[in-house]
């Protein structure tokens, strides 16, 4: 059995590179998880990327993702036992429902390296030892990326440093001395409760029909990011916002 | 006139995504810089992807790049001397040889918001006042994205943070307390100076032919990440390397 991690970038259907184009077509069996929230949106977008790019010479099997506490009091072991549970509905799957002949894909939003679960499951997966396969990781274009690439912006000053973070670290990293901040993964606005002069340059649902940006000091548009934001998730019934800061 | 930042990733012909080869079929006229060092080589991949996914009919200009100091005093102003040089040189190419109605492309290897100066040159043209344009980015994999999938990597540990820095900035932002750092345009090995228990996982010249892959303990592996970065340069003529730190 061969498994294939496939980074299809963040949200359009050709935001994805041609490897990754040619690595679906190599693919007998989607596995997709069924996540529950927004979750026909987000599988309809992931169909619509295989019918634009494959034959449509295979199967999709969606898998029930385990429930999850977004605000566990330990968030490490939250996040490990979410894994382990995973891994274990993947394995039945696998066992059951592939040959042994087959190649096995996962679409990652974005990039697998960054803040997805997917590579550290699928070694949870090897290292129960059920079953036995290869596996590689094709990168994609992550929302970070869009991001830049639609407020034209360069991550980096001169020569500067770049922290990449969450919702829940940010103000963490600030403390310690971080002033040119990417963060994911923040379901709400952590960002609002910093002090001191901040410049902002934030999207929603970027890719997407209804991608939203907004730039500017960050007390000033804060009121427009909420905006934004309400108006996006209202659209698709989801939102995932990322955004850079720099100390203005 | 139009013009178009395309990401085309980090080195292979297929790494740039569907949505970067739309964006090279819509360009007339392509403004390669020529580097005078590995040129021929960085030249020849860049034909070689215009090739594979276009009809071919455009032109291509190469720009004799301005001259660099390498090792300035101040690296900050020797950058921006150099940006409004080469600002200077595609200004020059756009009133001479392009017209009013065409639309220029410019390759980005990687992507332009990682440690890229297309953007800023670009914005400086503008700037200049004596062309107008619009212009847009096209988002690219970078070769941090190639160096975690080839090492099958979340380049984040569970909820931390990341720290994305230079070669010349390493020891600073590790005495700042980064400790799960990626470098990037370290022409030297930085990371051999480091103190203390540290993993790192390399790579060179990534998506070539030649690609070089070294991962372990860094005191371990140095000697070899230092043999297989004197094989990439020997191969090709040029050797650009990327590697995750992480404290041990």
């Amino acid at each position: 059995m061969r498994v294939r991690l496939i980074g299809i970038g963040p949200g359009g259907p050709d935001d994805l590179t041609v490897a990754a184009v040619h690595a679906l077509e190599s693919v007998d069996v989607f596995l997709v998880p069924d996540k529950k929230r927004g979750v026909d949106d987000l599988v309809a977008v992931r169909e619509q990327i295989l019918r634009r790019h494959t034959s449509g010479s295979h199967r999709m099997i969606v898998v029930p993702d385990p429930p999850r506490d977004r605000n566990p009091e330990r968030y490490g072991d939250e996040v490990r036992d979410w894994h382990a549970a995973r891994a274990e509905a993947y394995e039945t799957v696998l066992l059951e429902q592939v040959r042994e002949d087959e190649t096995v894909g996962f679409l990652v939003w974005g990039d697998p390296s960054l803040y997805d679960s997917t590579i550290r499951v699928v070694e949870r997966i090897l290292d129960r030892g059920r079953v036995r396969f290869d596996y590689d990781v094709v990168p994609g274009v992550s929302s970070v990326q869009l991001l830049a690439a639609r407020h034209r912006l360069v991550l980096n000053t001169i020569g500067g440093p770049i922290t990449v973070t969450t919702g829940r670290r940010l103000m963490q990293d600030v403390a310690a001395g971080a002033s040119n901040i990417v963060v994911m993964l923040d379901g709400g606005l952590a960002c609002a409760d910093l002090d001191g002069a901040w410049n902002i340059w934030w999207g929603a649902n970027l890719g997407t029909d209804d991608e939203e940006l907004v730039a500017g000091p960050l007390a000033e548009v804060l009121p427009a990011i909420r905006e934004a934001r309400a108006r996006a998730k209202g659209a698709r019934g989801w939102v995932m916002d990322t955004y850079l800061l720099r100390r203005g």
